[in-house]
């Protein structure tokens, strides 16, 4: 068996101190990318294995990221994870994913998985289910274990998060069915002790009131965002003395059920009952009767929570900062509401 | 500050040792299942925390097992992922996910972070690019931490596996196309040095020999399974001077992607040309074109391979044994090829 090599061997080669080596692979900021690149080169080279769990004793540093999502058979969270791997990778980072079913229960308990992985931080979409308690976050909070909410957070002193502008996105959708000609607007919204579901909720019910329409608090169902949840749902609502003319979804699964349940009544999309979904999912572009959807960058949302957490993860411990940062989302306007070839806005 | 409860504390509450209660409290296979559940329920009454990282570190064990996938924005993958998890958390086990965006490398750094987070075991479906090389898979094997292939396989000796018979997939949907009359069936296959590719494209060429019909490798296309990329490949299919009659795509992307192109060129589905995808994603019958596919029961294919890591996990170090479960796939005919009525076997 030959001889492992020693961070004192790369020392040697390069004529320099085995602290700087060490410092260099540990990605210390006070080591130039000069030299980091030059040490890092080296010790592949000569087949360096660094024992990344003593460092992580060590260095309290794992390059290890949890990200947790409610489920990741979404395209919208796949990509806020795409987004975050990108920005991560390069930097040495490695990206360990939990969902959690939308199960508060589970939800801690993946916090707690990641923790005992010695993960470095923790980037996560909150379960939309459970107690409103804060106990698991607080552990990561006293732990100094950076913590980024991304899309559907929690109000938490000291927790940054990235979103999107839902009342904006909530709004756009709304006065594009009344600029179609809807008057009789449902929402099929989620559970809105969720800041997202709230807000979208809030922007819908703005955009009516504005239009100086009737606001009727019947024609809003809460679901879950699954697609059959959306079909049993529109049920309701079709079968109203005076149904909808347009449905608002906070969800394109909700929306795809939906659309499912209209067809099977022989109503017509978008001439009968228009359709507006949320999230921007690849099927709603695919399908024969296009969706139209709200588009939430969601790439783009990852690598920004990412660099957050770069900040985060490199600053003194010392310093509490907390950022907000909020996307603009984008109408991705689609046959299954466009009666007229006028464009809205 | 509170005194924290300790295994003591527990023993002294029930009158047991405080061995009885640390073996309980880690699954040891001695301890009944009622003084298991008890010790469990007094822990929890009294807040103990068990200090999970120090377990592991002691008894080797985590409760953490790694799943390693090309990608988790297919409901494929996602499936399997979640018939393991059905079958592991109520036994205590937490599942942590990583992606190989169909990187070697990526794979190879998935599975360093996955051992360095100290997981007790991994299930994986191999990425399908770079070299045949096992470097990473015999560090898990010296290491003596369970390794099971799902779907993606490699053949190694001493490690499990849960597929499908891929061959009798392939098999079955060229039959199908030939029963619907085609003769000119082009396949759209993946990298078939990986197992599965290879199978359902050798299941596709014997039904054609089997059939009596010419078999021409030209009309086979090696693709990645993307959208964009189905549709590049269809154009080259459809150029030709004898185009073909019906397409057998190995993934239901790629089969989207081709229908995409065989639409922009006002080619009718199914008169014109037949499309067969493979994995039965969900928008394969979500679409008005609803896409013939093959279902390969990912849930199920999850929790059997749960099952062969918790039979690993819980045997004796000493004894090697591998296992093979093989799953029969299901054909699922839509209108894609479905040109008459009568549904073929």
């Amino acid at each position: 068996m030959t001889k492992k090599t020693t961070i004192y061997d790369i020392a040697e080669k390069l004529g320099i101190t085995a602290a700087t080596v060490s410092r260099a692979l540990n990605g210390n900021p006070k080591i130039s990318e000069a030299t980091r690149q030059l040490v890092s080169d080296t010790a592949k080279e000569m087949n360096y294995e660094q024992n990344k769990l003593a460092l992580a004793l060590k260095s309290g540093k794992s390059y290890n990221v949890g990200v947790i999502v409610p489920r990741i058979d979404s395209n919208f969270f796949a990509s806020v994870i795409r987004g975050i791997e990108e920005e991560l990778y390069p930097k040495g980072y490695h990206v360990i994913i939990c969902q959690t079913h939308d199960q508060k229960s589970l939800e801690i308990e993946n916090i707690n998985s990641l923790l005992n992985a010695q993960v470095d931080g923790i980037l996560m979409s909150i379960s939309n289910s459970g107690p409103e308690e804060n106990q698991s976050f607080d552990r990561l909070i006293k732990k100094n274990v950076p913590l980024i909410f991304f899309d559907r957070k929690k109000e938490i002193e000291g927790v940054s998060s990235v979103t999107i502008d839902d009342f904006k996105g909530g709004y756009q959708a709304t006065q594009h069915l009344i600029d179609q000609g809807c008057r009789r607007i449902a929402h099929l919204s989620n559970n809105r002790k969720i800041e997202i579901f709230k807000n979208r909720y809030l922007g819908y019910k703005q955009a009516i009131i504005d239009n100086g329409l009737e606001f009727d608090e019947s024609l809003v169902i809460e679901t879950t965002s699954r697609v059959a949840e959306g079909s049993k749902s529109t049920k309701v609502l079709l079968d109203m003395e005076t149904p909808p003319d347009a449905i608002f979804s906070s969800s394109d699964f909700v929306a795809l059920g939906a659309i499912q349940e209209i067809k099977s009544r022989g109503l017509k999309i978008p001439e009968d009952i228009c359709v507006v979904g949320f999230a921007n999912e690849p099927f709603t572009r695919f399908m024969e009767l296009s969706i139209t959807s709200v588009d939430q960058s969601p790439v783009e949302m990852g690598r920004i929570a990412a660099q957050v957490f770069m900040e985060e993860v490199n600053k003194s411990k010392k310093i509490k900062t907390q950022k907000q940062v909020v996307l603009t989302p984008e109408l991705m306007i689609r046959k299954s509401s466009l009666k007229s070839e006028v464009i809205a806005h």
